[in-house]
């Protein structure tokens, strides 16, 4: 077998078999096979797409290039949440201990942040010595102790997926949705989830731009699930704007301890119901959605939630104070507000540009070896729909460079679209696939 | 300006500046922008194409790669040739003589045979004594003498594109018509031509395989020749067969050696003449093709040709006395007659496997390193439209490696179509492009 014959084949838009994709996936991860040949491989696939099939072929490859965690003396069906990204996204915060505390066990692996999207294990770190490097033993554990744990991704699972994604992050290979769907599903695989749930994004802050877009990703990810015998359902929501009001690790965390107790912006809290209803479904503890968001519901009244994010702290060696006292959490010296330039109805909010300002206020990364700021970030006063005055508060900026502030707050209020008609109420989630 | 950004918009099918251009070829011809992006770009140029203007400026990108060769102390208007490449195609060795016996100029580079497809200067070297490896300065001088020079392609000329090829030829981007058009063209206008002559061959044994494609490749060629100010004149022909009746160098040198004395197989001949009356127009020489031609057939019968072709060979150290003893050549130690397996006509011959069984025989490389048997080849009896008796012979091999000749009089054979039926005539030339 020849690497060239493959590229030929896909570049003819003809179908790789299973054999071919193990060739190239074990070939590339060994070293053997240069990265020349494979970039011209991934710009065919990029224009010729890749069939369901191969999809999944190579999802699997890439799950078998590393090692695979073995979740199995964990009992119950272990359920993973992805979401594709997007600004103000901490849902895993509340989700995680939420679906825990109706019994569903989480053992998670989440990612950094980079660029204007934040990550799940920055956010934890921002909780003063809550340790986010577990060893497997002792994740695994930890798990069947308190029935949730979190840790940062490893090196071992899926080494081809990390080469693979360092090669198209700079030849202009990465917007491939059968590229993104192995990518996603192969880690989840591997972290040994027995059930995923799959939240993608669509919108200005979010990779897929369009609806249609969103529902192909999503599509070609449950048609893997459906080859590799794994459950998966996925559900299509809004990233048009922030996700709640918090942008920024230490603020994040500070926004999913109030709606861990039933309060929070409601987008938020609607957000994790319906995310968490078939997360309940998948895991078995539900029969129905309907059933399901009623047990969350009063989880989160009862406080069970938040009793469980507390657990997950005190496991991991966090302060856990911070939950009755936020204020121990990081702080930023300056505080600074944005006001409008003009009154009207807030028709449209540029969610990039928003995860841009946080970034640049020190919350976020934009390469990866940047150190990130926990306390800094931004926090929405007005969101899509809202009514504002000429000069009233858009936003309030948190940071602790100051010199950066004046350019930041005029790219911030850039962000805002004021309308004078009032717009199109905003839906929050479009559609579930499975 | 980061290649990213080129990757990313020649992908997205928007066309390149000039300036992008320069940017990318200057990069990687200095090492500083990597295969693996090239070639991610190559493949995004195989689907999305090249304007007419982006493929001149990457001709001219390439030709400023590395050094052009200065003809200007050469009176005339040196008039260069290139042929797309066939099996049997020794018009080279006819035309240079011909049209430099006419005086047009020729200072000639060329290059060696690889795979299916022979080169002119592997047959000159099958002149005993023939020196291919001229200094640029000693090239020059002999043009001035005697009118005529022809040396192997030197490395200084046009370093990207010997850079690019490689790459294209292990990532399946060789068949692309602005890639072909603007590696042909820079080597040509690099080597100091001020117009050329394109020989676009179509057919089983040419590179492109219908008349459109080869056309389009005309096209693509000629466009780029308005916009750098080069003259240049395209003509389609046809290489559904070999050309002639020899394949292998001293085979060719001596159906060369018949054809300069207005002998010769006819198309070969034809092809000659055709292509050499476009040279004359061209190099001012003729006014017009039909005047051109009769010139031409003129040093032909005269001897002139042969007469220019022996001062060629004198001047580069070869011994001349081929000329009249074509069997001081290099001759095989064995040969074996190839007999047709049934009666009929020849409706077809498979040229590439015509070509290859040439290379198995010893004629050939198949990879850049291995070393050819000068004296190796085949020579068919049979041609497309001959009618033959079962058991009468379709061609004789010639080769030094005996343990082979079954399989490759087997393989030879099978290179043969025969119907009971006469096939349509073939036609030779198909258009010209100016």
């Amino acid at each position: 077998m020849q690497m060239y014959d493959l590229i030929y084949k896909k570049r003819n838009g003809r179908e790789l078999t299973r054999e071919e994709i193990n060739y190239f996936i074990q070939g590339y991860t060994a070293g053997t096979i240069p990265d020349y040949q494979v970039s011209a491989l991934l710009m065919a696939i990029y224009f010729k797409g890749m069939t369901g099939r191969e999809t999944a072929d190579l999802t699997m490859a890439m799950v078998n290039s590393g090692e695979v965690i073995n979740l199995e003396q964990i009992p119950g069906i272990k359920v993973d949440k992805h979401s594709t990204g997007g600004v103000g996204d901490k849902t895993t915060l509340v989700l995680a201990p939420l679906v825990a505390s109706a019994g569903v066990p989480v053992a998670k692996m989440s990612g950094r942040g980079l660029g204007h999207t934040g990550g799940t294990i920055d956010k934890l770190e921002s909780i003063p010595g809550f340790n986010v490097n577990l060893q497997p033993e002792d994740f695994i554990r930890q798990v069947k102790d308190i029935g949730i744990a979190l840790m940062a991704q490893t090196g071992i699972i899926t080494p081809a997926d990390k080469k693979l994604y360092a090669l198209r992050d700079v030849t202009a290979t990465v917007d491939s949705i059968p590229l993104i769907a192995s990518s996603v599903t192969s880690k989840k695989i591997a972290s040994g989830a027995d059930a995923i749930l799959l939240d993608v994004k669509c919108g200005s802050g979010a990779f897929m731009k369009t609806r249609q877009d969103a529902a192909s990703l999503a599509q070609a990810m449950v048609a893997i699930g459906k080859l590799v015998n794994r459950r998966m359902v996925a559900v299509v929501t809004e990233m048009g704007q922030p996700l709640g009001r918090a942008v920024g690790n230490a603020l994040e965390v500070k926004e999913a301890l109030t709606t861990l107790v039933g309060e929070g912006p409601g987008d938020l809290r609607e957000l994790c119901l319906t995310l968490g209803s078939h997360m309940l479904v998948l895991g078995g503890v539900s029969r129905d959605t309907a059933g399901a968001r009623a047990r969350l519901k009063d989880l989160l009244n009862q406080g069970k939630a938040l009793q469980k994010f507390k657990q997950l702290i005190e496991a991991q060696g966090g302060n856990a104070s911070v939950i009755d006292s936020p204020e121990k959490l990081p702080a930023a010296r300056y505080q600074s507000s944005v006001a409008a330039p003009e009154g009207g109805y807030v028709a449209d909010i540029d969610t990039m540009q928003v995860g841009r300002a946080a970034m640049l206020l020190g919350a976020g990364r934009a390469s990866k070896d940047d150190l990130i700021d926990h306390a800094a970030g931004l926090v929405l006063t007005k969101k899509t729909g809202d009514f504002v005055k000429k000069g009233e508060e858009l936003a309030v900026l948190h940071t602790n460079r100051k010199d950066a502030l004046d350019a930041i707050t005029k790219l911030t209020a850039s962000a805002f679209t004021i309308t004078v008609n009032s717009p199109e109420k905003a839906q929050l989630i479009w559609e579930t696939i499975e």
